[in-house]
């Protein structure tokens, strides 16, 4: 940009479109928004993003954003240990508590196997997946990977890592089927196959 | 959110949906982006926002952010004192700028007359541009307000307050016409009105 535009202002553009979906036009728009607000929203925007990385810790056992390690949920007794319930992302572990159905522990892999975008088995949390199996009183292991064509590798993968070393735990995936307030008329057809053949008995 | 979610993450999601234009899933997009990003970006868009406001301020004679006061067009003796463009936003001076067709100084009046949003003539640096114009040698004022009511309305009143105050300084505003590029099909009428109306002999 021109020599008009002073230097902090032009490094936050550069550092905010440096951001996924913001583009140089957002970019300086967000900038020129912060300059114009009280001083105290950039700056605490500041601090948070300070306080990012040094508060935010992953907990050693489930592998979950936190503050603390063990994590909340990883501390709360009334939480069942026998479960565990693998996600990719820790957007996926509030996703499921938001649902309040879901009582067990959690394991975060922080991706799913992507050859195209160079992430295998060994970047993600899977070793430490099987070692807690040998450490922890584990009944099931619900592989909710997305439903994805990489999340139903990765969850293939665990599978047979787990078979491999002998476990007999009970491995489920969650089900597929019609969204709730979907229309069949517009599902696609391999969620409308799929939500054939796992069709359920009328209660 | 629910308490899955660690606070400093809740707080940077906080802090990125009050910025204009980024709802509540674009904030925990981003700050789960920079979660895993390497810890550098993170801080660099701190420090960023920090030193906007503490290095950021306004150049005592144009109004127009800098570095320093006076800013560097205002301080470079190349440029032409004798005239002053008269801009809403700081935005519009690196507009300007980029052309290359301006050797002048600026007057940044941060906004435009809006009754609506509550912005008078107080709100904006003008009594700043009349005082210029006692104390500096200038022969021609342009009025590059925005082709809006609000712009039309801002030039009118700086117009009556420069006469008023019995100035007989040269005053003049950004040609309308067609955009350079643009397609009379789809120009729409006021526009193509005014191109018709300030048409110029063919040289």
């Amino acid at each position: 940009m021109s020599s008009a535009l002073p230097r902090p202002v032009a490094r936050l553009i550069d550092a905010f479109a440096r951001l996924p979906g913001i583009g140089p036009k957002t970019a300086s728009r967000l900038a020129f928004h912060l300059l114009r607000m009280p001083d105290d929203h950039a700056l605490q925007l500041s601090e948070a993003l300070r306080a990012l990385k040094e508060s935010v810790v992953h907990c050693q056992r489930c592998y979950n954003i936190a503050e603390t390690s063990p994590c909340e949920v990883c501390a709360d007794p009334s939480r069942d240990s026998g479960t565990v319930c693998v996600v990719e992302e820790p957007l996926d572990v509030i996703a499921l508590e938001r649902t309040g159905e879901y009582k067990g522990l959690y394991h975060v892999l922080h991706g799913a196997i992507s050859p195209v975008d160079g992430i295998g088995p060994t970047d993600l949390r899977i070793d430490e997946l099987v070692r807690r199996m040998g450490v922890e009183p584990i009944r099931e292991i619900i592989l909710a990977t997305n439903p994805s064509l990489e999340g139903d590798a990765t969850a293939m993968f665990i599978e047979r890592a787990l078979r491999a070393n002998g476990s007999e735990v009970r491995l489920t995936r969650l089900a597929r089927g019609l969204p709730v307030g979907g229309d069949i008329e517009y599902a696609d057809e391999v969620t409308l196959g799929r939500a054939m053949t796992g069709r359920s008995e009328v209660r």
